[in-house]
C-alpha cells in the first residue's frame, strides 16, 4: 500500500492508480456479454449468427453494440468478404486472445467460489428480515 | 468448444455455462469501485472514512453500497464496536482476499495492454469520420 504522503505526491504505480487502470480494463471487458464473446470466439473466426446462436439469451441488438466495441478496442476483428451474398467474419485479435487466459483465471476462481457467494448472499439476506 | 449437440442437450461445463459463471462473478465484481474498495482492503481492515480517502473520487453513496454489496457477497466483513463513539471497520474476508489474486492477473493485462487498446481505439473513430 502507498503511504499517505506518497500517494498525496505521486500517484504513479501505487495502489490507487492501479486500481484505476484494473478500473477502466473492467468498464471495457467486464460486462458479461463482452466475456462470453470473446469466449465464444476463442473457438476461432464465426460468422454473427453462429456467435449469437452459440452464445445463447443475447439479443441481436446488444451482441452488435458489443462486437463493435470489442473491435473498436483491438480485441476483435471483423472482416467483410466481398461475396454474394457478403459474408462477414469475426476473430479475435492477438490482443483479443491474450485476454483469455486472465479471464480463465478469473472464471476458475467463479467457478470454485459461486456456491460460497451464494450462500454468503442467502445469509445476508435472512439476517435483514 | 462445445459442439451444437453438446450444447443443446448437456450445457453443464461447457463453454456458455463458463462464460455465464464468470458473468455473473462479474456483474458482482466487475464494476470498479468494488476491485477499488477490494485493492484498498487488501492493506488491512479499515474504517470507512480511510476506504473513502484512499480511493479517491468515490462519493459516500456509492461507498456505502458497494461495501454492502461486498459484505452480502461475503467478501467484506463489517465489524462495529460498541465504543463511544462507535467504531466500524472493513476487512476482506478469505473469500476476499482469495480474489485479490485473479484481479492482480487482470490488473497486469490491463497495465500491459491499455496503450494498444487506447491507439486501437483512437484508430477505429478515425476511420469512422
Amino acid at each position: 500500500m502507498a503511504t499517505k504522503a506518497e500517494k498525496t505526491n505521486n500517484i504513479e504505480g501505487h495502489h490507487p492508480e492501479k486500481c484505476r487502470v484494473l478500473g477502466q480494463v473492467l468498464d471495457r471487458i467486464g460486462d458479461k456479454w463482452t466475456i462470453m464473446a470473446v469466449g465464444t470466439l476463442s473457438g476461432g473466426p464465426m460468422r454473427f449468427n453462429e456467435i449469437m446462436r452459440r452464445i445463447g439469451g443475447v439479443s441481436h441488438r446488444m451482441l452488435t453494440l458489443t462486437l463493435r466495441g470489442l473491435e473498436r478496442d483491438g480485441l476483435v476483428r471483423r472482416t467483410a468478404y466481398p461475396t454474394i451474398p457478403p459474408k462477414v467474419e469475426y476473430e479475435l485479435t492477438q490482443l483479443g486472445r491474450s485476454l483469455t487466459e486472465p479471464l480463465a483465471i478469473l472464471l476458475a476462481w467463479g467457478e470454485m467460489h459461486s456456491d460460497e457467494i451464494e450462500t454468503a448472499r442467502k445469509a445476508f439476506e435472512n439476517n435483514k428480515t
